[in-house]
């Protein structure tokens, strides 16, 4: 039987996602519990590979497993097997060619920015702290820019092997709420760290580093070093990711984003 | 001259704020920044100590210093020699008899509860996770009865010798935000444990293991078995504290809790 489950986690303590030799991970951790609960060893595979110290408020892992845990209470069992800092929130059985990367249409991720004189300690890990004065407006043009079909070979780092660097993103959108931003990107595939140099690209922009209209010229450019900085990772949180068919269930749109971190004060 | 100055700290990484010999805590590190600061040892006086694990959001210190560094930026020099988990808001001068604790006239304490089947990883350590179903208007009932001038001696933790275990509980309020409670108190003074083991006893009231009319008889007996479990510290946060004269100044009534982690969502 081929399960996916929705789950979310503080990423602060995890070296990321995927798997590695000596650091923990989410992925690891993850396959251990699953394992444990089973008794076997069952890879799980993940809908992304989020960095260290990037958070996930939604996000989609899918594994194999025969036995007789109902899904309805497979969340629980899990999360008596999790550390407090992941939570797996609904589970499904989907279609036996299923694949959380490969079945995914878009994803979204949101990256929360306190724009403040004074820093909020109970944000730390959870957004970037930028004093800077910024402007809305600017920002709001800037990021404008870059929806659409698009080369983004300008704002991603090199390291991993694409076919394309052609993505296409369906919204880019700066919220506020008081000296909150959250910078809510929606595409069909991101790029390695293109999520972070899309949002140092547009601060730039609302600090007067570069103007709005120069964002056309630089995914032209496919240039990296002519955008703004790849921001920190622990202002990123994946947001949302969508599917087709059982998977969908799991992710009912109208909750999106908002809920579980989602409004940090 | 002395100085008093508005803090905020995430206390996960502190043993509590009081000043011990081999564990860090709040105090030693706001001494060590202010001691860099004004280039001598400077012993900080802070209007509560706080368990480990506790956190706060408006938190009053004050020291003697003499030197030239503007009052309006002494808040953001201290900043720059703190960690990101300790933040200084303001600082003003003070009268030369202000002491954190004895010219304190009330001090507010709020407790969040995160009341949902399924843990959010990102509260872990900001509230705490109670799965239980509760029933808000028995807690309500509950909390009413702590109000006003008692002997709290059967909500106390005992550890520090006072002169009298009596208080009076100017507010004790429940607020309710999605899954999230806020259990707001107000009161002249707090014994040691006291508003955890209220929270606990009203908690209780919330799952039926006591009646909101068996607090009178719990405060009358003076007996902590008879009360509900003190709460752990992780969901505690110091959130108001009321002062006449020139310190008044650091903490205006209007912007009191909300902010700085108020609203954890």
């Amino acid at each position: 039987m081929n399960i996916a489950i929705r789950l979310a986690y503080d990423g602060t303590a995890y070296h990321g996602w995927q798997r590695q030799k000596s650091e923990t991970t989410v992925q690891q951790t993850l396959e251990n519990a699953v394992s444990r609960l089973y008794k076997r060893d069952i890879p799980v595979i993940g809908c992304g590979r989020t960095d260290a110290g990037v958070h996930a408020e939604r996000y989609c892992a899918n594994f194999r497993a025969e036995g007789g845990i109902p899904l309805d209470r497979l969340p629980l069992a899990l999360n008596a097997l999790l550390p407090q800092d992941i939570s797996v929130f609904a589970a499904a059985e989907v279609e036996e060619d299923f694949h959380a990367v490969f079945s995914c249409l878009r994803k979204e991720y949101t990256y929360r920015v306190y724009n403040s004189n004074v820093r909020d300690p109970f944000l730390n890990g959870r957004a970037l702290f930028y004093p800077e004065k910024t402007d809305l407006g600017a920002m709001r043009l800037a990021a404008e820019r870059f929806k659409g079909t698009h080369d983004f070979a300008a704002v991603r780092s090199v390291g991993t092997n694409v076919k394309t660097t052609v993505r296409t993103v369906y919204d880019f959108e700066i919220s506020r709420s008081g000296d909150m931003f959250g910078f809510r990107i929606c595409a069909n595939g991101f790029l390695y760290n293109m999520a972070r140099a899309m949002v140092g690209t547009v601060l730039y922009a609302g600090i007067g580093k570069l103007r709005p209209e120069d964002i056309t010229d630089i995914l032209d450019s496919r240039d990296r070093r002519l955008a703004g900085p790849t921001v920190p990772p622990h202002g990123l949180y994946m947001t949302g990711v969508w599917y087709r068919g059982k998977a969908e269930v799991l992710f009912p749109p109208a909750e999106a984003a908002g809920k579980a971190g989602g409004e940090i004060s």
